[in-house]
């Protein structure tokens, strides 16, 4: 029943899957104790996540918990075509790298008529399709878990508006998610997606980056790594004056992009670069987009001003403007990492996708407690998931003494 | 009425203090608004703070404001002699560099003396003082602040506790604070008292960070960049990740002390260098602390496994271990950065005082709404220190477009 | 009269070299000159260089300035067979990625068959079959370049043992090659490597550089500054102690070895990871190499303490050792950064390739100068590139005044 | 017959060369030797270096070995008084903090009326004069050793124009001297000494370093590691390209002094901050020197732009421009980290005076077989000082086996 590339892939596919869960031994610490415990019997998932080796060892973990499960992409151009063909055989996949946005949208539909008990979403286009068109199914739904910034944003503001039919967790707000997966995560893979696209020397580049949030602050810390300027926009002033602090030149895109050799959007929002912007630009300068959504970089407006376009390499769209610079868009504006490379390293993943599996567990035992909100993931689950990581990874740190733990809890003692 | 050391210094006060002056334009700013439209007219501020150039400005700026002011010093060894002269022609300064911790009580009684409406502390001595000795004078407080970590958390304990008599704006919790003073601030001042003590170079060495809070980020982050090779310890598994992921090494003291040259305490908690730890350690380390108070190190079992101790430098006493290796702790465990430097930049307690200085405007304004707490700093405060200095440092960014904000709210668009 | 692998792949091969171009500004200025000038006319050139983009725009600036080129590979893992097939339109190509030794040693016989004027060689195995196998052939030729750190340390033991029978100029002692090339290039697409093989996190992991030389120097820097933890080899005093004020840990291989994550050597030399060391390292560790021969990693012994071998991923073997640990090599330990990325970024072989171009120039003007040894680039061709590049990078520096001069020229002025 | 400030500083200063002798390990075991082996027996040495405490502990070594010394300051600014008074009831010490020109001339003098046989200069003040104003005295000489690039350049110039009766060590060549002493020991001391200058946060700022030397680099990266937003200027183009690749700015000082809030020079050459950059600078920038002389920055020049000056702090001069904006100097323009801090750290100058005293002893031992030349540091000495710095540090490093040092002889082995 499942719907992808390539049925012959799924040797390669099972291989990568190995190599990553060989990374991910807090989730393999899970996968065992669900195996044995079964706390998901008989629960049904449609999850939309990115289709990668590590989802698919979530996949597996929620799988050995006794679930059944639906999958599809949460974005068109993320997914692993022999890792969708490898996870295939065990449960339904939908998902095709490059698919169109009609197939992506049919796949979305083909996981919700699973007629789930629990949706797993990234970015929330598989709950804002529930709640839009498939409003009979949400009856059904007892809650539902959001991986990325952007889908929280969206349920967030779905629950301001009263339009929110079930509870969810905001994994992406777990402490061991947001601060690895999206700060030391997006860091390394934006640059190894713009160096596999481009190969390009980093080094002596100005490297502008939009945004400073925790994607953002990863992503300029390892382009300095790599010997770049760096150079950093934001509508915060807060952050903007962090990014100040930490060595980077701060101003207007307006201003940076008259300097910028290579260009980074993790905003989260539209518009970020725009006409008005390209044609500031140098000429040969490359524009990618980190964020969620391909709504960063305002393409149709590069295409306005563009009299030519070549794919010059596999994920390098070169424009020629109408003014005669050359414009290099990569990955047609979709998460570069994603689309250029390979997503997050599994290690990283790992304790996302922890806080995912046990989170579902919770949904699962908690759902009659749960109102229609979007909750944070409960500190225990956050705590157990550090400790768990520690642990595999063979690193002992100190405790709290009784005299320390009194301290801490005495206003009695100063100078 | 003041107790200085010697009031001769206080030319040379006067130059540093405009010196600091010139790099706090945010405070500057409010100085001159205090000034007209005289906020804090009639206000009795009972003041407890570290006394520097800083210091000196937040005070003059809450005179031009109206307000009678007494100040004392927060720490035993951080007041700047010729600042304390200087600023004692302005208002009541009772503080002197050294003084032991009778003269430091003293101090704090006659500050109380003038009877506050308001108090401002910095690790909540005074504060503490006035709950336990001076009950008498408490009915007449409509509120105060806190500087400090230390601090904050030994007044959230008195709240707990139902001890806390009158509102408590933890200026500590400003982002524009502890997101700057606490990380690029302590992390600069504790390395430059490093150095000034000891003149020993960083690069090369094993570099002990005790604790991984903004402090402790901060502290080994420069480290980092000075070319030590930076080994944290903590109690707190997602910190002690945190570290991991920085590359930085993380282990127990008990590992560390084995092979570190330098060691920083930046916890807030008792005990983190203790006997065994001592014991362990190689020969001439040098130990220091840049938490608020002298506990983190413990000072009186080092002295008790020791046969000897010299003053070898200014700030460096010598002990030699009845083992026969020797450790140099610096600064009678005080905060380095105040006893052996001048504490935090001007620039960046710009930030930190211009939030002290908008939250005492702010009780004065709200007291009657304050209930008994502890509070945030209001979240406009915060957001509007950030402007201001952004716009004194000449620095423009990017706003929010109507189509920006209208997208952010919406959560209908996605793929 | 090609050998390549597949001729369909012409285009996208073209698409690649055009986009290198657009990175080589510097090579681009000589061209236009070389075209116009026609420097190289009736040269017949033999090139044993890796077949990749930025050799490609080497070979057509030689062509352009009238040469006649056969080119083979110098490394049978390093050929792009996309720009082999498009060059091979252009001049003679033998070079398939994977070939086996054999045919490694056809192809290059394949290229003196040219009867060359001038040999071009990476790691001096063209010199060396000219010198054993077709010594017929040398009397033909006038001279040579060397690009590699290995290749001149093999033609400085041939000039010294007396065998050399011509002038070589020993392009990577250029500033402007080894300084870029083997620093930023090497660093950056090492990593590249390393992360397109395994899609591992960097950050957080012990990372174990052998050599701290100028290309061991350049990976600790980038592992660095993804996050890595790095730890030095090196058999050189004075090497280990820069590495260890840099900030790294350094000791012998026998105590990396136990606590390594990821391996790379860089030394030029053989035997630097051998069973010894194999044994002792954790489950799962990574291991590469960068340096130029699969030597410095003894993949032999590494066989023979193993009882499986498994191709996890593209370039990853998966050896399981009879202790039954696992041990996972790159790219059969060949150079990583071209076996599983794209070698060095355009941009930084644009100097080490216009060094190339004007040392061959050279030589056909100078040959009768030249005796059989082993030459420096000549000091004005380095200089010269350098002042190209900022050129092209739009970058004024300032210049001495006659003042200037005239004051470094002086011994009298003193304080 | 000595010359210092104040004798009663005797044992405060005794205690810091204590201090620096515990950081100087290598020096300790030369100390040793000499002590038992007496090399210097009868020998007089006319020394003319910084005397800090570092200094001291060279002196007291060449005493240790049977020479006789005396000792003068090579900077006005430089001397450490409280060491001076200590040294003196060693070695015949001449050298006030502070002392003017004609003091600092009749300092030089009163050493050279020693009758030197070896001469130890920093700058080469010393050795000029002894080739202009004391002529008689040169023909005892049997050697000299020179501490500085600034006190080479000037050396070869002499060389170079025939004027130099006697043969000198360049001790600023050794790589264990350069590599450390200028790039480690000036980054951090350069930071050091403008932190105490000023206390201001380097976090956020925009710092021109200009030179891109040893010293340069040093401090780029100092600077950088502290949270710098850093920019380069250069005459040379390659070293123009190394900062650029290196992540910083590069720029000329025109567009530079524009945009700098501190600068810092580095070139050992004039005139690099004059009239035309302080008339561009921002108001409150800071303006330091940290190259051996006191010419880079133009004071002159300065003072002639300027309506008024303050000193501010201790080491900072604040000019008033007629523009009206502020200037501030450190240190009056000379080297910043001996002026403002205590020079290199004791463990950096350990490698540097090894160097020195070998350099002596070598000098000793050799006198007969050199010419009146500039001579490099004998590869065993540079070797050695290496080699007992990892010694004493406890560091062990691999040794090439036998098989690797027969393949760095080969030249047949290849792919």
């Amino acid at each position: 029943m499942s719907d992808v590339k390539d049925i012959n892939l799924a040797e390669e596919g099972k291989n990568k899957i190995e190599w990553a869960y060989s990374q991910m031994p807090v989730l393999a610490e899970i996968r065992k104790r669900f195996q044995k415990e079964k706390p998901l019997k008989g629960v049904k998932i449609a999850a939309c996540l990115h289709v990668t080796t590590e989802t698919a060892n979530l996949m597996l973990t929620l799988k050995a918990g006794g679930a059944q499960i639906a999958l599809c992409a949460s974005n068109p151009l993320s997914t692993q075509d022999d890792v969708a063909a490898a996870l295939s055989k065990e449960i339904d996949v939908f998902a095709i790298k490059g698919e169109d946005n009609e197939r992506y949208y049919k796949h979305i539909n083909s996981v919700l008529d699973i007629k789930p008990d629990i949706t797993m979403d990234d970015g929330a286009d598989l709950v804002s399709t529930l709640h839009s068109k498939r409003k009979n199914l949400i009856s059904n739904v007892i809650g539902g878990t959001e991986e990325t910034t952007t889908g929280v944003i969206r349920l967030r503001a779905m629950e301001r508006d009263g339009v929110l039919k079930y509870p969810i967790i905001a994994v992406n707000d777990a402490e061991t998610k947001h601060m690895f997966d999206n700060y030391y995560g997006t860091g390394q893979s934006t640059i190894d997606g713009i160096i596999r696209a481009t190969n390009i020397l980093i080094a002596g580049k100005t490297f502008v980056v939009s945004g400073y949030g925790w994607c953002g602050k990863g992503v300029a810390l390892r382009a300095k790594g790599m010997g770049a300027n760096v150079v950093v926009t934001e509508v915060n002033p807060l952050r903007a004056l962090q990014a100040l602090m930490d060595g980077y030149q701060v101003m207007s895109m307006n201003e940076a992009a008259k300097i910028g050799d290579i260009f980074v959007t993790t905003t989260g929002n539209v518009d970020i670069i725009k006409k008005e912007h390209f044609l500031l630009m140098k000429d040969n300068a490359v524009v990618a987009n980190s964020g969620h959504f391909n709504v960063e970089i305002n393409i149709p407006e590069l295409e306005a001003i563009s009299k030519s376009k070549k794919k010059i390499r596999p994920f390098v769209d070169q424009y020629t403007l109408k003014n005669g610079r050359k414009i290099n868009l990569l990955g047609e504006g979709r998460l570069i990492n994603l689309a250029a490379a390979e997503g997050h390293p599994a290690s990283v993943m790992d304790m996302s996708f922890a806080n995912q599996a046990l989170s579902v567990e919770y949904i699962v035992k908690n759902a009659k407690k749960l109102e229609k909100k979007v909750y944070k993931v409960p500190k225990e689950i956050d705590q157990e998931v550090a400790k768990l990581k520690l642990k595999c990874l063979g690193i002992e740190i100190d405790e709290l003494s009784d005299r320390q733990k009194q301290y801490l809890e005495s206003w009695k003692e100063g100078t």
